[in-house]
């Protein structure tokens, strides 16, 4: 799948490079500008190092001339006022149900601003899928560049393997021990059974709640030993 | 529950105006700034709507003083780099799981900054759950507004998903008792002592990342006395 990244009429350089910066965080390069203003050196300045994706930027006089040019087969639009007064009514999904229903296969384009105003009627009309971002009643308005960040992170997220998932998370196994040991403490202290009974099950879910490493299980571990150590020698 | 947004000794004023308008965004008012640069007007520009939040933001001089002032319960620290250089190896978590486990009681910092640097070590240290987003290997390094804006935008959809049920997570100062507690029974288990810091340190850490609720702290607070008392009878 190919994913290009639309702005429509930029006027303010530096959200280009915003912008430019959050696609290569996420893995995405191929960067279209309808229209642009001038790229002054702010746009560079604050794509820091994706700097080239502005340089590459593909440019184009409308948004039917890039989508005929490149062949899309998705156009994703992006709006802060879902459902609004569009000519035909239309409801915009959130970005996690656009990541878990983009498929695998084609140019997909994901459309973005004009900063301030929105997309116009015209264009939203062009558009496959509507896309909105669940905000405060309060100030629903955001930067074009920080909507974008949670698109790709949404898109980013569900394409990936969490970084998480190599990370040394304490497993079932090393869980059990813990809360064996735990529990074999909690035997020692004494309590009547309801209320030991009661105790484990806390223990229990406090370990399950905690994200536990492997390494702080072996601490654990050590540590638990020697506190029914302790308590068994006094009892001996 | 009280969420903070805390942004340690930044440099430029637009990214507090980022920021501030990110928070308003997803419903977020409580702005903090940890020895900031001067509030320049692109500070109060770059709000747009959200010129308030700069305005009213509270400033301290360390993350220390501000935990203390504001009696903050759980310290969630942000970072590129997960499990990186740190004394004590750790794990971050995603914004999703952060968003999940985050709960609805007590006042929960989300600690934001350097921008370049990133928190230092004794910055993450003070932090009882850390935060990484999942991004691209080639360029994992975002603006911390567009960071911020994926963590705020994760809470804000959990928030939306599960109705608030009034949960009553642990305040500042019960927090402070179990941890006491536990110092206390590792202090007695014949550590040499750098490892007893260490073990206190893991112990301190996955009390902090387990919202443990009220009820389960009068429950743990017993469990760990007689633990204690257990110990001493047999010192004797």
């Amino acid at each position: 799948m190919k994913i290009y990244t639309v702005f429509v009429e930029a006027k303010t350089p530096g959200n280009i490079g915003f912008l430019a910066r959050t696609m290569k965080n996420f893995g995405l390069k191929k960067l279209v500008l309808i229209k642009p203003c001038k790229l002054e050196n702010s746009a560079y300045y604050q794509a820091v190092h994706a700097r080239e994706l502005v340089q590459d930027a593909l440019i184009y006089d409308s948004i039917e001339e890039f989508i005929e040019d490149q062949k899309i087969t998705t156009l994703v639009g992006t709006t802060g006022t879902a459902g609004g007064s569009y000519n035909i009514p239309r409801i915009a999904i959130t970005p996690d149900e656009l990541a878990n229903n983009i498929g695998t296969g084609g140019n997909v384009a994901l459309v973005f601003g004009r900063e301030g105003e929105g997309l116009s009627n015209e264009e939203l009309e062009l558009c496959d899928v509507l896309v909105t971002i669940p905000t405060s009643d309060e100030y629903p308005i955001m930067n074009i560049s920080h909507a974008a960040a949670i698109v790709f992170y949404e898109i980013f997220k569900h394409k990936k393997d969490y970084p998480i998932d190599e990370m040394d998370i304490a497993d079932y196994e090393d869980k059990k021990v813990i809360t064996k040991l735990c529990d074999e403490i909690i035997s020692k202290l004494d309590y009547p059974s309801h209320k030991r009974k009661n105790i484990k099950i806390i223990t229990k879910r406090i370990i399950g709640r905690a994200f536990i490493t492997g390494r702080e299980t072996n601490t654990l571990r050590g540590t638990l030993k020697r506190i029914n150590n302790k308590i068994d020698s006094k009892e001996e």
